[in-house]
């Protein structure tokens, strides 16, 4: 955990006022940069000390062989590993020959800030080298969200007692070294110097790199050019190297007159195009950067942030540190989806290379649902990714013995890359999960080219898979046998509720779906028969249910299984899957992350409210939360049932996931899904937006700690502002027909421009439900409020 | 398969009467010579061409890191795999500066026969060189089996039609090449050059290498000393390199004249003492074999064969493949277990390198049922290798987080050497497979010291591994949750019926164990609440059975899964392991190897008649038999239900399996359970023994295509010889107090020399269960008889 006080406590900025080496390689991760396409991890601009050197170009990976001490068929014979492609953060600095490294000499001031409306991570620091020489540097640095293959630096520097002599180098480089991997599981394979250089060249302030994998067989160019200003004498001098380009500036300064450098670094990169092409096209992407200019990108990256937080903004009133926390949240959100059109969101986004880069479900199980609302653009192009991969969805299903498409688990390029089929291929959920964003995405924003185009045939494929994954038993029930829910802590069961549940919605949707799309349904040889076939298995969807404990199994018989032992179970020995093997964990009540607690989010309407209670208390007494994915979920029910306040403490669990380091592993990067969780636990929990099935209901009730909740909901192509105190809710329509949905039960209409307020009734008087010991969230609901600064 | 006519049908002999270069694999398995400490494949006296060369020493083994692309906690990160060590069969032999090479010149006539009465393997040959000499040779190989470190060869040489010079090579060799590995998983790492040379030396006919394993720390020393009968002239000289060790002897030879060679090879290995020591132990083996000489070795190998054959032999009139096989199974099980003291025995024994020389269940469960028999000192070692490796058994308990040992899946050395947990660790059941052996050792031998001294302390420490792997459930039964029993085609599952009826009877053998022998039972801290917790696990094994089908569940559900659809499979998708995922074979009824009738065969007192029979043709109709485990078992419990001939059907399978390579991979190594399966088959199945709590019976009733089966039956420390023909059996007891036991339920009493003639109810009429299409047995039982030549 980042123990220290690290980061002030700021409405719209991260502002850490020191700098602990410690703690480098987190730090490193919240201070990251992106636009989804490019990722420059917060790395010093000097290159050391760091923690963890990243830049990453979403999509750019290396293969690398998966071994099997026992081979098996249909196992994934071949890994995809995000690579760190070539450094163009780099700017080193020498002071009369003493190269800056804050290790040494005197650090005497430090700063870094993350400002989410601008667009920027900013830099001031001084420092006296160890000869005694003191300077200020200050640096501004932003990966453009509107210049999708840019990024830029500008670097100042200039001397505070007295004339000296500086060397500023900004660099290229490639095949950084790079530290050692863990042993973690869930951190990365380090592949030591993945790239293979092609060329090199420089020229005035310019120079690039191009480089290729060696088995992916995809090439990277990185090409930069530099805009400088210092005082008369100031010298530039381009050279360039197999791994490095370089451009070094020497000046002499006086205090008063800094030396000031504007770094722009353009990014291309291709499996197909040529070299020269790809050199080409950074060459002109750079030379657009150029002539908008260091101002103009400034400008143009807080316009565009201007435009997200108008309807993105959610205000917390009592509660400043996590305001912060939700808006660092919704920022790093949209810095991992913005611009990835037709690549996957990893579930580090481009942060760091934490489970090798690889996207699994909980892009389209927790970043979508945000995105789809806040940037449905961004959404779209996530799923037209998913089904761009189609062939090879459909392609293991075959391998795999079914009909349909069979999604993979995790993957960079669209090929399954689990080498441990039970918590992986056999979570076949994931499947319905891309549905489930499908059907959200065209239901939020009315885009029925999309669903003609794209989304029909991600539900035709996917429904194909369920009708074939199960079948009926002797009762005429239809079983999904074998198969691994959201929970890793158990695998390969029989008739899992969350994945039954949203595989019956999937049947539904694809045949409803292919009703309003028929002919493109024929097209993809859909018959009425196969129509049939889905609304019946549908219909026939067995969901497992304990009468005589009155609660849902989690998967058919789980509530039969024995109870880990949690009494037994030391803090030191959690994550249990660091410190117990599968065996155990499998084959015990013992969950790791939501999973019959997400049905009933995902499917509220398949439970009654007396199911949603019982079922909730009894899950959340052997919830352990050891996955960042469980708290926001967790924090959704216990927000229906009644439980605000731990529904506040599950909320900041979420939001802090990171800027507390809570697992732990913030190092490899940031938790994309943890950080749309705080999001779904404040709209789906606190303000209990509900929309499924033509069915758009709020339930708002705030928890001791806040005073005030507000945000703008964007549902049926129209936005709806939302603003929550203690005792009401005031609906204002922005704009378009009039919106009927349900606050607390009762529909309502909201009509532009008139803003509708609700009573929000009394909460209900509840005995809080029990966690595992020890495994109880923080509580930061009984905090006294705090405002923002 | 090997389908050309390779044997021809004798007795007491296995012989090949041409050499096919195609399936020279498959016969170096079946002509293996082994004591169970040495293993000498049946490669040719002259090294080349070969299918897998191979030269074993029980427990010698190299170990290499076991790689996961996703580590996961417990998961062994060492494998062990059996090594091929110094070659000292090698005789190679120049005619006039050619090497005899059968691929070259031409071979007139090539003979290879094993005697199963001589325990030697002979080989003629008339071989004209491309240059047109003919030569005739002989070899005689033995492994002996009462002087455990030696093996030699007796060789001669002939030119057939007129004078010649022959140089003959006797060689050691060492790190052979091997041909390269398959990606059958069922087959072996090939580890190249693992032994690395430590001391050679050569003198008079004598040489000899030292070696040791890099990774292992074992040492292996091979001499090699030679006795020569060669014409006047004739010249002997040794010489010795790191990894070869060679005599030379050159001689000129006329027709009449041979030249003779009996070459002597003694091996050591050891992973403590040194290498003086070991190269000492070799040398002093040697001198013994040396001073007793070729015909002493000879006369030695016979008398202990005849010991053995007296009480081992099986005799079936009618069928003569038959009755060879069954004695090719009888000899092969001897040679694997006959010496291999303080070691495990392989699955394959010491004839290929198949599953990595690993030892599995397959050793308790089928092998020592045998042995157990016909060599219980052989079992009685095995058992006490099995009690030495307790220490490293309870620690994989510590490690997966129960009490009591936790015996691996696979391991030479004694550590769990799986890699895949689901279908390893989680087949807890080879724990009750011990236990079992333990209790069927006791009582067969009444060996009451090996009771107290290993016994007790094996079926302790298995019963605590049961105690704490169970829970009690709400409704008071005990459930072992998310095992793998026998069949391999499901895994992790509840309350696995042959788990838990196998469970039951070690806690409850625990009890009765550790009451025998209170003393030694409170030295292992066992105490009254211990035995009361075991006693009340037994009482309340939950059993599963579904009363609407009225059949047991294989594991709890079992029968609620999807049918594997059959029909859609083609013959060329089996074995399905190699051609669908473990998912999908998982989640479907679809059983590799008999586990429920497995149950029926070793719990027949936990199910009543009607539910054998139903059982049967339930499981009977899914059972496909991709193991090698499962024919004997359908074997005996269609016997029991009365489906005599499919009973012969499925012994004629188990018997042929290597001699006819059913699972085309006997070049691997022999299938010991299978061949062990041919003995149990006969005598479980056709005889219809049963030696169960107290109650020994017998219900032989012939099949079709047999009219005599004759056998002696160990049992109560006594000698029972059994004689069955269509209409009675006669019962004789050898020697001893009179002994009770049942014939088709009735008690009777055999008395010493008198023999008991009991007649054999008429068979119920049945009709035939069904396979999957295509999985049927051959039918073998309606062939007309055959009589042996």
């Amino acid at each position: 955990m980042i123990s220290h006080p690290a980061f002030t406590v700021e409405p719209w900025c991260l502002r850490a006022t020191d700098l602990d080496v410690d703690v480098l390689a987190q730090t490193e991760s919240v201070f990251a940069l992106s636009n989804g396409h490019i990722g420059w991890r917060g790395n010093l601009d000097e290159g050391e000390p760091h923690g963890l050197p990243g830049t990453y170009l979403c999509g750019v990976h290396e293969l690398r062989p998966l071994p099997y001490a026992e081979p098996r068929y249909g196992s994934p014979e071949s890994g995809q590993t995000v690579i760190n492609v070539t450094n163009g953060k780099l700017i080193r600095l020498l002071i009369d020959d003493e190269p800056l490294d804050i290790r040494y000499g005197e650090l005497l001031q430090h700063e870094r800030a993350l400002d989410f409306q601008a667009g920027v991570l900013h830099r001031r620091a001084e420092w006296s080298s160890p000869s005694g020489h003191t300077v200020r540097i200050t640096s501004t640095r932003l990966v453009s969200f509107v210049q999708r293959s840019i990024a830029a630096v500008c670097y100042e520097v200039e001397p505070v007692d007295g004339p000296l002599r500086v060397v500023v180098q900004s660099e290229l480089v490639a095949n950084e070294q790079l530290p050692a991997a863990s042993d973690d599981p869930r951190a990365a394979t380090v592949l030591q110097s993945p790239l293979a250089a092609r060329e090199h060249h420089a020229l005035g302030a310019r120079a690039g790199l191009v480089h290729s994998t060696r088995h992916s067989s995809l090439s990277v160019a990185a090409v930069m050019d530099h805009a400088v200003d210092g005082p008369p004498g100031t010298d530039v001098e381009a050279e360039s190297f197999p791994d490095l380009g370089r451009v070094t500036v020497t000046a002499a300064l006086r205090p008063g007159r800094p030396l000031r450098l504007v770094k722009f670094v353009a990014y291309g990169w291709s499996g197909s195009r040529s070299l020269s092409a790809l050199r080409a096209q950074a060459d002109a992407a750079l030379a657009q950067a150029r002539q908008t200019g260091w101002q103009g990108l400034l400008s143009e990256q807080r316009n565009y942030l201007d435009r997200f937080w108008t309807d993105a903004d959610v205000q917390l009133d009592g509660d400043a540190e996590m305001q912060q926390a939700v808006r660092f949240g919704l920022f790093h959100l949209l810095q991992a989806g913005a611009r990835n059109e037709g690549r996957a969101i990893p579930a580090k986004g481009l942060t760091g290379p934490g489970y090798d880069g690889h996207s699994f479900w909980d892009s389209e199980a927790f970043v979508l649902p945000v995105l789809t609302r806040l940037a449905p653009d961004a959404a779209a192009h996530a799923l037209r990714w998913r089904h761009s991969t189609l062939p090879m969805a459909t392609a293991r299903a075959r391998q795999l013995g079914l009909r349909g498409a069979a999604f993979p688990w995790r993957t960079i390029h669209g090929e399954e890359c689990s080498a441990y089929w039970p918590a992986g291929t056999a979570a076949f959920h994931i499947n319905a999960d891309i549905a489930d964003a499908v059907i959200r995405y065209v239901n939020v924003t009315g885009d029925t080219m999309f669903e003609r185009s794209v989304g029909l045939e991600l539900l035709v494929e996917t429904a194909r898979l369920w009708a074939s994954l199960g079948h009926h038993d002797g009762a005429g029930r239809f079983r999904i046998d074998g198969v691994t829910g959201p929970d890793e802590y158990s695998a390969v069961a029989d008739n899992n509720v969350y994945t039954n549940l949203m595989a019956q919605q999937n049947l539904l949707a694809a045949c409803a779906a292919a009703e309003r799309h028929p002919d493109r349904a024929r097209e993809l040889g859909v018959d009425t028969e196969e129509l049939a076939r889905w609304r019946d298995a549908a219909s026939a969807m067995f969901v497992p249910y304990n009468e005589k404990l009155g609660v849902h199994e989690q998967s058919e018989h789980f509530t039969g299984h024995d109870t880990w032992d949690f009494a037994a179970t030391g803090p030191e020995q959690y994550p249990l899957l660091l410190h117990f093997p599968y065996f155990d964990l499998y084959r015990k009540q013992v969950v790791k992350q939501a999973d019959l607690v997400l049905a009933m989010h995902r499917r509220g309407d398949a439970f009654t409210a007396e199911q949603k209670a019982r079922n909730f208390a009894y899950y959340e007494a052997i919830t352990i939360r050891d996955s960042s994915l469980s708290a926001c979920t967790q924090a959704v029910i216990a927000a229906e049932v009644g439980h605000m306040n731990l529904a506040y403490d599950y909320l900041a669990e979420a939001s802090l996931m990171d800027l507390d380091d809570l697992e732990h592993n913030t190092r490899d990067g940031l938790h994309m899904a943890a950080l749309a969780g705080s999001w779904i636990a404040l709209i789906a929990g606190i303000a209990g937006m509900r929309d499924q099935a033509g069915r758009l209901s709020l339930a708002p009730r705030l928890p001791a700690r806040l005073s005030r909740l507000a945000f703008t909901l964007s549902a049926r192509q129209r936005r709806l502002s939302v603003e929550v105190t203690t005792k009401a809710a005031a609906y204002t329509l922005k704009d378009g027909e009039p919106l009927e949905f349900f606050h607390h039960g009762q529909a309502v209409t909201a009509v532009a421009g008139s803003p509708l307020i609700c009573t929000i009734p009394a909460a209900p008087t509840l005995t809080a439900p029990l966690q595992p010991t020890g495994r109880e969230p923080a509580h930061r609901s009984n905090v006294p409020p705090t405002s923002a600064t």
